[in-house]
């Protein structure tokens, strides 16, 4: 074994009060009064208040400390004093200080408000404020317990093709030349492949980058988005609810329990997260549209939920709730007929509380091969392309069902945040493709 | 909480001996003498004999036996038998038994010797066979392994952009249109935002697909591979160095406790991935050069190692090697100029044993912006398109270093395959983007 990471890093410095240590970061806030001056720096592992006394340190510290500016990285070497004022109940108090690379003075983040255009601009600075350092803390703790979640309960992770062949024309694909093959259409869902896999590992779930070519301009949508994508061989829609209720619940219990002091920096009321325990309500489809009839809504039995009315549903829980069995023109053509109601699918879109809508589309995938076929025709889709899907149907067919969840409108709800621009490191839109 | 997943799968078995259970899977093997007959089965978690009693069975069971073909479902109840001369450990005696859907008798993968045209065609049914199945819960055991090395390390995850804007005429490159933005460009690395990235949050890691149009077709080659790449602040290269190799002696430790059971079924010589100990040697670009020349290889100095290189350096190893300092011209741009001689820069390529060949490549990034301003004029590379990556130059530079990872080769690797198109669920080769 080689030596541990050498390299101090402020999140370890609680464990070091009393010793001298030497580390580097760079300058978030500066302040001075006559002999006595204050850098917070920051290395993205926490924020760290350094005292300089001028009689303390040499003279070139000295010095250096009045070239500082904002972002200007730098080294330092003190002694870690206990300061329960302090974050993370720690300050330096220096002996030495250099510059590692100065900062021009026109750093585009400045401490006021800039629009939301600029800070797209200067993802790359703007990804270092607080706020935003705290939504990615987060981003990876949901991203690390769904990994845990499955790998603990035996699922086995399966990486999908991003590049496929034509599966028909469809509305919103991104496609590319692929060599002599024709053009090949970057993926929006690795669902089609899951089916196959969890007939070959049982219990499979995907993670991945999914792509829509489509024209939306909402606080909800990007081209360019995170999708997981369980798949389980056996399960019918009440087991594949029971999953999604139990998968979300322990996403939003590990946030609350590893990442609280990012949630109270964002600003969110975290008891209405503890609010999320399971089971969620099942709202069967046909009810979901009386009460939206009754709330004023204009949507009729056959239409799909908007993000209007999904807002009026979910006013009325604090929890997560499920919409099952949509009408089948509403949904796609993989999902499993509703024997009780042959005009409905199996199928549910689990939909977030205070407004943040739908984070979860799941169904029972249709398991006869006729039944899909002519789901196939009827939709005009080419059968060739799908000739090895509807292959799991001829060849020992199986119940199974599974879901989809959007991780950044996931991470959008979780840290109460109103765009899911600020949920993924560098948000792709329609107009933003930058930097 | 709701109920824990209700359905019973083979895995399960060895803690149900003397239960009577009721599972479902698929059929591999049949045979029977007479009253007696068995099924060998598979539900993707394990495999399992079944013993069919013609008296302990009804007649419909024993009537749907007769109709078995290879891949058919079906569901079984019996109880649990401890039997140590099977796989588990366990078997189950019968007493009923359900087709759920018949299996035609054109099933493709027979028990026989395919082609690899023709089981890449067939991928969806290839993936069921056991060597398949015990690469894939490999490469699942490598995925949650990187995962928890870096959480564990308080790594942030950073999941970088697939599209991106032009960057600069490069080979290889698959483009899209995007909306009024001109072409977008599917990302080969992730690194330049990982820079960026780990000047926020410290140290991170990326985690995804990558994409190379290259008119490749060796064994060692995909257009779509999924890419690990680390990016630490304040590492210079023997921190990047150490870092890699802790973390690849960490992922092959990993798979041998875990994962032992499959990589003998790969008939892997486990032996040999114990002998990968840390520290892994350093070999010098220049020395490596001449020992290459020594064993007859045409190569001069300043050209890049081809395979056959790396497999005649790396033939002296028990262990990865790391071959360090490469001449600039055989690198990219961002590499850090070596200050002991400007001729190369401070790099490293690890390469893995048994001629496996490279399966990181790391490097010291250029952190001087006049340097790094030089090297993009060099190339020839649009300024306008890396503004945003000089800028992390321009306010406060910081020693960094990263690497890549390539996942599919550190597979193949462990797994001991020859080919990686067998460590992918589904391959994308120059002329393979089906199924």
């Amino acid at each position: 074994m080689s030596a541990p990471d050498p390299i101090i890093r402020i999140a370890d410095l609680p464990d070091r009060v009393g010793q001298t240590v030497t580390l580097s970061g760079w300058v978030t806030h500066l302040r001075s009064s006559g002999k006595i001056a204050f850098i917070v720096m920051r290395d993205g592992t926490g924020v760290l208040q350094c005292v300089v006394a001028k009689k303390e340190v040499p003279e070139t510290a000295w010095e250096a400390f009045a070239t500082l500016t904002l972002e200007t990285s730098l080294q330092v070497t003190g002694v870690v004093r206990a300061d329960a004022r302090q974050a993370g109940g720690v300050e330096l108090g220096l002996s030495d200080l250099a510059v590692i690379g100065p900062s021009a003075l026109d750093y585009p983040i400045q401490p006021k408000e800039h629009g939301i255009d600029f800070l797209l601009d200067h993802r790359h600075f703007w990804l270092r404020t607080p706020r935003q350092v705290a939504i990615m803390r987060i981003r990876n703790e949901i991203e690390q317990a769904i990994h845990d979640f499955f790998y603990e309960r035996g699922f086995l992770r399966v990486d999908t093709p991003i590049l496929t062949a034509a599966i028909g024309e469809r509305a919103g694909l991104f496609s590319t030349e692929y060599f002599d093959e024709g053009n090949a259409y970057l993926a929006q869902t690795g669902q089609l492949y899951g089916e196959a896999a969890a007939a070959a590992f049982g219990k499979i779930y995907t993670f991945g980058p999914t792509f829509r070519a489509e024209k939306s301009k909402t606080r909800r949508h990007l081209t360019e988005f995170w999708m997981i994508e369980p798949e389980v061989a056996f399960n019918d829609t009440h087991a594949n609810m029971r999953l999604q209720e139990d998968f979300v619940a322990f996403l939003v219990r590990r946030a609350v329990e590893r990442r609280r002091a990012e949630l109270l920096e964002l600003g969110r009321d975290v008891a209405k997260l503890e609010a999320a325990q399971t089971p969620f309500p099942r709202v069967d489809y046909g009810d979901a549209v009386k009460t939206l009839q009754a709330k004023g809504s204009a949507i009729q039995w056959g239409d799909d939920l908007g993000a209007e009315d999904e807002a009026l549903l979910v006013e009325d829980y604090a929890t997560p709730i499920f919409v099952c069995n949509y009408p089948k023109e509403a949904k796609a053509f993989y999902m499993k007929e509703n024997p009780d109601d042959p005009r409905t699918v199996l199928c549910d879109d689990m939909l977030a509380p205070e407004g943040y809508g739908e984070i979860i589309g799941g169904s029972q995938r249709e398991d006869d091969h006729d039944k899909l076929l002519a789901r196939i025709r009827e939709e005009g889709l080419p059968e060739d392309a799908y000739s090895w899907y509807l292959d799991l149907r001829k060849y020992g067919t199986f119940v199974h069902a599974g879901f989809g969840l959007g991780l950044e409108r996931t991470v959008a709800w979780i840290c109460g945040s109103p765009h899911i621009r600020e949920c993924i490191p560098f948000p792709r839109m329609m107009h933003r493709l930058r930097p």
